[in-house]
């Protein structure tokens, strides 16, 4: 017989990084209750060290799975993450407010959401979380709400959960929060920051450069909330 | 000086599997005066000899370039196509055009789409085109017309060019077509279907095996429009 609690528990899909973004993200859907299913990308990306983060904070939340995907993106290009473009430094708050930078990786989280929409409906789940916000991030377009709402509409529609008339969810939890309200948000769920890596641009060890657009925002949201940044920078 | 024709040609990326529809859609796309970018996929498919037939596809067709991407959706699962599931066979077209085969792969053009979406705007053009069609298929949610719609939609929304108010086209003109409509235009445009593969489950030398749904509809479209079938079955 089944265990009915075990029988009636949710599950879900989340999109993990090994940033400080979906740290905070697979943290919140454990809270709602969901059982976790983490889902990671080895894309060609130059902080592919970010993996290392993401099985170490797979295992401290015990998700009931970790996959990898590997997806080699560099056969595309045209991004500062996926091939030799050198990556922005020392940019100021407003400079990374304004316009798309180059770090920016064509149709990235689309294609993310797709493999954890694939996956999905091979759990049969229907609850898939992914960390983007528009508050302190980059202007990538792909991490706009509107962008999140049309996903989840294309998703019902592509689905064999759709015709049979479930409701698939996109969550984006942190789309409206400042990088400061995250942090603090993960703190009181108590998401270790020491095991994520925000990083464009690490050293093979996995030092944080300490001056990319990613670091920027990183560091200034721990200011904001007076919440002591782990990260051990190399600069 | 750059040759003003050659500047102003569209370009176009198509999703070409190997098989007859999407042969067809190349050829529509080149008629329609596009420059075409092929993109295939090595996805574990258990007919993966497919690919040898994209390559002659792309090449018979003079397209400017073909990239075959690396994702390996075993690691999903799921399907009759990337497991150890068998693919059914000698099924009627009634058995064929009721509910959702086992033969489905989840999110399947949903990950496609992405990926010509990433290279669309790395090649910084607005059109894609596939080949699903809704009346000789296999019921399939994600070939719905309004399915393409949704993507589309979201596409607009998902990338630099959206933002930037260009207009993303997915382009899918063979969705309202019968099988034999398909074959009557591509015959029409000279298509050479004999370098095509329809085939589920064909012998590593790319045999049809003549019974799987794919075949029967293939077969089907030939007999309906009065054309000889260049393909050589296995049955």
């Amino acid at each position: 017989m089944k265990n009915s609690v075990e029988f009636n528990k949710k599950i879900a899909v989340i999109l993990l990084s090994g940033g400080l973004d979906s740290a905070t993200t697979l943290a919140l859907a454990r809270r709602q209750g969901f059982e976790c299913y983490a889902m990671s990308f080895r894309y060609g990306q130059r902080h592919a060290v970010e993996l290392e983060c993401a099985k170490k904070i797979a295992k401290y939340n015990g998700v009931a799975q970790h996959i990898i995907v590997d997806i080699d993106l560099r056969q595309i290009g045209g991004s500062a993450l996926t091939s030799d473009i050198a990556v922005p430094k020392s940019r100021t708050l407003k400079d990374v407010s304004s316009g798309i930078p180059i770090t920016y990786v064509p149709a990235r989280n689309t294609i993310f959401l797709s493999f954890a929409l694939a996956w999905a409906e091979v759990l049969g789940c229907t609850d898939i979380f992914i960390g983007t916000n528009t508050i302190d991030y980059s202007g990538y377009p792909d991490c706009r709400p509107a962008y999140i709402d049309a996903f989840e509409n294309m998703a019902n529609l592509a689905t064999k959960a759709g015709v049979e008339g479930k409701r698939l969810t996109i969550h984006a939890p942190l789309i409206n929060l400042t990088k400061g309200e995250i942090i603090r948000q993960g703190n009181k769920l108590g998401v270790d920051y020491s095991l994520t890596l925000s990083c464009y641009d690490p050293s093979p060890q996995g030092k944080a450069c300490g001056s990319c657009d990613s670091c920027l925002l990183r560091k200034n949201g721990f200011t904001e909330e007076g919440i002591a940044d782990p990260t051990i920078y190399n600069d």
